[in-house]
C-alpha cells in the first residue's frame, strides 16, 4: 500500500535519482538546506509561518515501506544496493525553525535542515509542499483577521480547496491565524478546531415553504439555530424569522442568527438588521457569506456594515489573489563549506543563517536582520532548534497556544502592515557578515 | 481513526445538521442534485471534466466508522436516533455524468446524483472538492497541450500544489489532458502515470565542480541522463556537456538532454542548441522549466524556440491565473417536483437535465443544447448513467483510454478555442423546454 498522505514517494523523481548518485559517490557529509520565500507576492506585505508541525511529523515518520521499495525496484531505475540503502534510511537530522505563527518576510529562512546530504535532499519536495500551503493560507487568513476587527470569521472553503488535505490544512492555518473555526467537520477530530455550520438552500428548497423549513431546521438543531434567509426573498424571509421566533422561544429554542449568501450583502444586511431590530430581535446576529475576502471585509468595516460574522470560503482556501508564493529549499552548506546558487534571478545568500528582529519601546517591530549564524546579535533570534538527530526537542505546542502567539505577532506589526498596505515595505537588512561571505564565495568559485 | 483522505467527515457541518432535520422530519424522498460550473473564469474558454473516478470511489466507500460516530456524539449536537441512522447510512443512489476528458461549458451539468435526500445532500462537499480541482487542472493542462503542439510536457508542480492530494490529483488530471507524465513519484504506483526527473542545483553545488557533478550523475543514472546546466553559467555548462559526452558514450552512457531552469529560457536555448549542434550533439534535447505556463508556451511556439520539452509546475498545479471556478451542486428536483433556487445572481435552471452536442461534417463542435432530460434530441447526449443503486455500471476506464478520449475532445474544439481565444464564445443554448419549466416554477412559487 502507498499511503497518499504519508508515503515517502510524495517526492520528485529527481530526489531519488540524485540520491542514487550521492550514495554511489559517497556524498553523505552534512548538508545544510534552508527554506525561505524568495520574495513576497505583490499582494502581500508579510507572511505568517505555518505547517511546521506537519513537517516534523513527516520527518519523524520518514521510511520506505516494502511496497514502496518493490515499486521502485520495478521501474528498473535503481540498483539493488541503492534500494538496500533506502530500506534503512531514516531522518536523523537537526531542524531549526521559526515557531508557527511568526510573521516573516522575503529572504528570511523560516526552517533549516542539517543532516547527511541524502536525508536532507530527499525531504525537499514534501517539506515545501507542507510549509508553502499552510503559510500561504495563514497569511491570507491573517489579512482577513486584521481587516475585520471583532468579527467572527469561519473557514467555509473545503469544497473549493484543492483536495481534502488542502481543506484540512486551510482549516488549521486559518484557525491559528485567528479565525474562530471552520465548517470542515474532520478538522474537529483531527486538529481540535471548533466547527460551525448553518443550513443550505437545498434544505429550504426541499420544503414546500420557507417557514416550515426554518421551523424544521430549528427543531432538529435547537442548539445552534442560524437560518439561511436568501433562497427566495431576503427581507421577506427576515420578516418570517421575526414571526417565527416567539413560537420557537416558547419551545426553548433560541434563534442565534441569520445568514445571507447572495446579492449586495451590505444592503441586505442593513435592511435585515432593521427588520430584526424592529421585531425585537436585537440579539440575533447577521452572518454573511459569498465571495468574501479581506478587501470586502475592510470596505465593510469602513462602512460599518452591520454584519457580525463571515463565512470565508474560496478566496481563503485557494488564497485566490496569490495562490502561491515564490519559495525554495536550497543547499547553503555542504561538508562544512558554504555554498551558493548563482542562477540568474535565483541567487541565494550562502551559509547557515539566523534572523534577528528589533522592536521599538512600544513593542512594534522595527526591522529584521538576516545574518550568518555565527554573527550573534542582541535582538530576538527567530530561528530556534526544534529537532535534534531526528527527534523533537519538546512536545508540539497546542494549536490554542500557537493561535495566541500568532495574535501577539499580528499585534506587533507596524501600522502600515496591519492596514494591509505594502508601503513603506518592512526593512529586512542583509548583514555585512553575510554580504562578505557571498562575495568571498563568488570570488573563489570558477 | 479519522482517515484524512476517505473520512465521511470530509464534509461541512451543515450537511450533518441538515441531515438531522431531514431524518427527523422524514424528508427522505428522492432528490436530484446536479454539479455544474455557473460560468467559466474569464481566463478560460472551455473546461475539461475530470475527477469522476475519485467521486465514484468516494460514493462506493461512503460510511461512518465507529470513531467518527463517537466524535459526532461527543459534540452534543446530534441525537442518539440520528447517530444510529448514520451508522447504517450508505450511498444507494444513481449517478449520471459526462465521461472524464469531456469538454464542457457554463450552465452544463457534468454530474447528476439521484438518491434519497439525506444521501444526496451529505456527499455535496467532498464531491465538489474532488470534481472542482481535477477539472480545474485538466482544463489548465489542456491549454498547455494546445499551446505547445508536439512538445513533451511534464507536471513538475508537487511542491507548490496545495497539499499531497492536490499534487497527486494534478498529476492525474494533467496526464489525462495530454501531459507525458509527472515528476511526482507516488503518482506512478497510485495511478500508473509515467514519472520523469532530472537533477537539481543542489546536486551540482554539493560537488566541488560542475563537470564532476555531471559525470557522477550520469554514472549513477545511466538510463536517463538529463543534465541541469544553469547552476553557474549556462553556456559554459553546455560546452562542458559537449566535452564530457564522448567519455560517457565510451562507457555506454547516452546523454539524453540538458535542462535550463533560469534566465531568459529562449535566449539560452538558442545559444545552447548552437553549442550542442556544433559539438555534434544534435540528438541531445533541451528541456526547460521555471515559471512556464500556456502563455509562454504559445509565445515560444510562435517564435520557434528550440526547446523540446517543458517541466510545468506552480502555474499548472495551482491553476495560478484562475485558481478556482464558480461551480455548484444544486437541488433540481425533490419528490418528483422540479425545484429552483432564485437567489440573486445564483439562480439555476430547474429539473433533471441533459446536454446535447452538435457537430459539423468536419467533426468540429457546433453548439450545445441544455435541456430537460425528457426532451430528447438526436444529437450526442453528454451525460450517461455510470452508477445505479450505489454500484458502478461498468469497471473504470483506464487512464490511457481517458487520455485518448480527451485528445479527441480537444481535436474537436472550434479553432478559436484551440487557439485559447475566448471570442467568439462557444454557443450553449438553453432549450425552450427548460425555459418554460423555469417560468412555470417562478409563476407558482410564492
Amino acid at each position: 500500500m502507498i499511503d497518499p498522505t504519508r508515503s515517502v514517494l510524495l517526492t520528485d523523481l529527481y530526489q531519488l535519482t540524485m540520491l542514487q548518485g550521492y550514495v554511489q559517490q559517497g556524498l553523505e557529509d552534512t548538508a545544510v538546506f534552508e527554506f525561505f520565500a524568495r520574495k513576497l507576492p505583490e499582494q502581500r506585505g508579510f507572511l505568517v509561518a505555518a505547517g511546521l508541525e506537519q513537517v516534523l511529523q513527516f520527518l519523524e515518520d520518514l521510511h520506505f515501506t516494502a511496497a514502496e521499495l518493490e515499486w521502485l525496484a520495478s521501474t528498473g531505475k535503481f540498483s539493488g544496493d541503492f534500494l538496500d540503502h533506502l530500506k534503512a534510511l531514516r531522518f536523523r537530522g537537526d531542524v531549526h525553525a521559526m515557531a508557527e505563527g511568526t510573521v516573516f518576510f522575503g529572504d528570511e529562512p523560516i526552517l533549516r535542515v542539517t543532516a547527511p546530504l541524502p536525508q536532507a535532499q530527499l525531504v525537499e519536495s514534501r517539506l515545501i509542499n507542507l510549509l508553502h500551503f499552510q503559510t500561504l493560507i495563514a497569511s491570507k487568513a491573517a489579512r482577513c483577521v486584521l481587516a475585520a476587527p471583532g468579527k467572527f470569521l469561519v473557514d467555509f472553503g473545503f469544497r473549493r480547496a484543492h483536495g481534502a488535505e488542502a481543506g484540512l490544512a486551510a482549516a488549521r492555518a486559518s484557525y491559528l491565524a485567528g479565525f474562530a473555526g471552520t465548517s470542515t467537520v474532520a478538522a474537529g477530530p483531527l486538529f481540535g478546531i471548533p466547527t460551525f455550520g448553518t443550513m443550505a438552500h437545498s434544505f429550504v428548497q426541499a420544503h414546500d415553504d420557507e417557514e416550515t423549513a426554518f421551523a424544521d431546521f430549528a427543531a432538529a438543531n435547537p442548539q445552534a439555530v442560524v437560518l439561511l434567509i436568501d433562497t427566495y426573498d431576503t427581507e421577506a424571509a427576515a420578516r418570517k424569522v421575526v414571526m417565527l421566533e416567539p413560537r420557537l422561544r416558547q419551545r426553548g429554542i433560541i434563534v442565534k442568527g441569520v445568514r445571507i449568501d447572495s446579492g449586495d450583502l451590505a444592503e441586505h444586511a442593513r435592511k435585515v438588521r432593521r427588520i430584526l431590530d424592529q421585531g425585537g430581535l436585537r440579539e440575533v446576529t447577521i452572518f454573511a457569506s459569498s465571495s468574501i475576502d479581506e478587501y470586502l471585509l475592510r470596505e465593510y468595516a469602513d462602512r460599518r456594515v452591520p454584519i457580525d460574522g463571515y463565512g470565508i470560503g474560496t478566496h481563503l482556501d485557494t488564497s485566490s489573489d496569490a495562490p502561491y508564493f515564490d519559495c525554495a529549499y536550497k543547499l547553503q552548506e555542504y561538508a562544512g563549506r558554504p555554498r551558493r546558487k548563482r542562477s540568474e534571478g535565483k541567487a541565494t545568500w550562502p551559509g547557515r543563517k539566523q534572523v534577528y528582529r528589533r522592536y521599538g519601546s512600544d513593542g512594534v517591530m522595527l526591522n529584521d536582520v538576516v545574518t550568518a549564524e555565527h554573527d550573534v546579535h542582541e535582538d530576538r533570534p527567530l530561528l530556534q532548534a526544534v529537532m535534534r538527530d531526528g527527534r523533537r526537542l519538546s512536545p508540539p505546542p497546542s494549536l490554542a497556544a500557537i493561535r495566541e502567539y500568532a495574535a501577539q505577532e499580528l499585534a506587533s506589526l507596524p501600522q502600515a502592515l496591519r492596514e494591509l498596505r505594502r508601503e513603506p515595505p518592512y526593512p529586512v537588512l542583509i548583514s555585512e557578515a553575510l554580504r562578505n561571505l557571498a562575495d568571498s564565495l563568488d570570488a573563489r568559485q570558477q
